[in-house]
């Protein structure tokens, strides 16, 4: 996600799919959940519950080409549709890859995204079965459909918060939308002189969650070893803000989140710093960092404190209290503005 | 698909899948058929299989906005991707549609290609249960995956042709080829002189296979009802010929059709004759047929020879002999080069 979409969180978003919803009438008993989460959730027979979850990525939308390899994008597109998936705490297990691209790209290189693509299943122990390969005026679109597996009673929505649950994210955000601006930034200095080299020694990191970012799998076997299933769960993907928006609104809840709480890695904070960007503006609103958003019942605290996957940035409480960052001045923010 | 496709068939996209195919490692034991076939085949558990089928769609390729009401479209991209599902010989229950749009679209005609998923999800007694909703730099991208689910006995993949086998096809083939020439043609007309009107009026049969075309659910239920399992089967989506040659490499079969008996609609040939096609050079190389092409044993002749479903336009024999046609003059002629 660009700047271009960083303006529209969320409520643009969430309406249209509301009103998708509405006119999508449910008659199969396979449909347990349809429209509205990560992923819906059929029951096809057998023991388990299938996940499927479609997602849709444009060129000069969700990529660029001038900075990003087509077999880097392979990768990212399957990474984070299948965090989509493990974000209803279930098991990506199949994907499905179409590709949109006009009659000027060789095959050489939508065999170079494919190359990705192959990757990315083989770190993530996915099949890749299926997809579509057609033409497109200008420009390459890339679509996903995810399928996963888990027991019903494993399952995790984004509508189970309850007041007191502590809200937690994996990782560190904004990290993806620096590397985001950094490449940008050297993509104008080239284009203004082509005769430079750009400038990205020192930032590996940030250019790594931009690039090539890994879906979330390990948290959700560590909570597994402790036994605690989250009360909800959604994925990461259009900045931690909106998400957690997103969560609140679909469990009906409100919450408090802490600036000083919310993960940012050192490198992002110097990055931002170079921009003069707050980082907690970058964290709470960058998107593209493919982590996990979930709430824990706070009886498990003892249990997670010291661990090394996740974060806890607040917690929940009664939907009369908004949805507020408190700033490390002490100053209370609702979430969207900050 | 538009001219830009006509030309294409089948090598390039064939060879394509094979790359992609080659490079994806099927891991899961849930995998049955993996990339190749019109949809890919998984079991998840229970007495059924469950099928998967993934499309994309590119505006100025697969239509063109001028003269395609979103609401049509909406319903023409269910039809087509269920048609899929229907040439593997199992019912379709599930649809997701994921739809990439510039910011210059409008919220409501994203909401009128959604009423037409919805009327055709209607139609067909399908779940709408997911899709992304997205930004493009232009134009408009669609992407569907459809699921069905048939008993595992059921399932008909492309590649079980057996000589002395007859090949059959639903309904009409070249309709939808001309329908679309038709409607560029009165585009071309409206764009040299803005105050004509389009004449549209007489051509209804070939525009409403252009522009809503629908999916062959009845040929299936005819066949159960004679107790006849298809011993191969494909959906005919980018030209007759053009499938007729992936269903018989995949079988690993020659075959030969005759002019005679491929059907046209008297509308077909007569749009055919003002534009001066041979119509059955519209109707082997036209596309966005959404018929079906199927084989069944010799042996079954009696029961369906006077069906109103499909037509027996030829049979498979070994693959020594080729894949040709014999005109209606004699001349027999390899199919892609008619």
């Amino acid at each position: 996600m660009t700047e271009n979409e960083l303006t529209s969180i969320p409520d643009g978003k969430a309406g249209l799919t509301a009103k998708i919803k509405a006119g999508a009438d449910i008659t199969h008993p396979e449909t347990i959940i349809g429209i509205g989460d990560d992923a819906a959730v059929s029951h096809y027979g057998g023991g388990e519950n299938t996940l499927v979850s479609s997602s849709i990525f444009s060129e000069g939308i969700h990529f660029d080409l001038t900075y990003t390899p087509l077999k880097h994008f392979g990768y990212k597109v399957v990474a984070a549709s299948i965090n989509k998936i493990l974000a209803m705490n279930a098991e990506p297990i199949q994907v499905t890859v179409s590709i949109a691209v006009s009659n000027k790209v060789a095959q050489q290189h939508i065999l170079e995204f494919y190359d990705g693509v192959h990757a990315a299943c083989d770190e993530y122990c996915i099949d890749l079965i299926g997809g579509d390969t057609t033409t497109s005026r200008t420009g390459i679109t890339i679509a996903t459909t995810t399928i996963g597996r888990a027991d019903e009673d494993e399952i995790v929505s984004r509508d189970g918060a309850k007041p007191t649950d502590l809200l937690c994210v994996t990782g560190d955000l904004g990290a993806a939308y620096l590397g985001l601006q950094l490449l940008e930034r050297e993509k104008a200095v080239f284009n203004a002189n082509p005769t430079t080299q750009p400038q990205l020694q020192g930032y590996e990191y940030i250019l790594q969650r931009q690039l090539k970012p890994e879906a979330q799998t390990e948290v959700l076997k560590y909570l597994k070893t402790k036994q605690i299933k989250p009360t909800s769960m959604i994925a990461v993907q259009s900045g931690l803000a909106s998400e957690i928006i997103n969560l609140c609104r679909a469990s009906n809840m409100g919450c408090e989140i802490f600036e000083e709480r919310v993960p940012i890695a050192s490198d992002t904070k110097k990055m931002a710093k170079e921009f003069n960007i707050n980082p907690i503006v970058a964290a709470l609103n960058g998107g593209e960092d493919y982590e996990l958003l979930f709430t824990i019942p706070l009886a498990t605290y003892e249990k997670i404190k010291d661990n090394d996957f996740f974060k806890i940035i607040g917690s929940i409480n009664a939907p009369e209290h908004g949805m507020n960052i408190v700033m490390e001045d002490g100053g209370i923010i609702p979430l969207g503005k900050a």
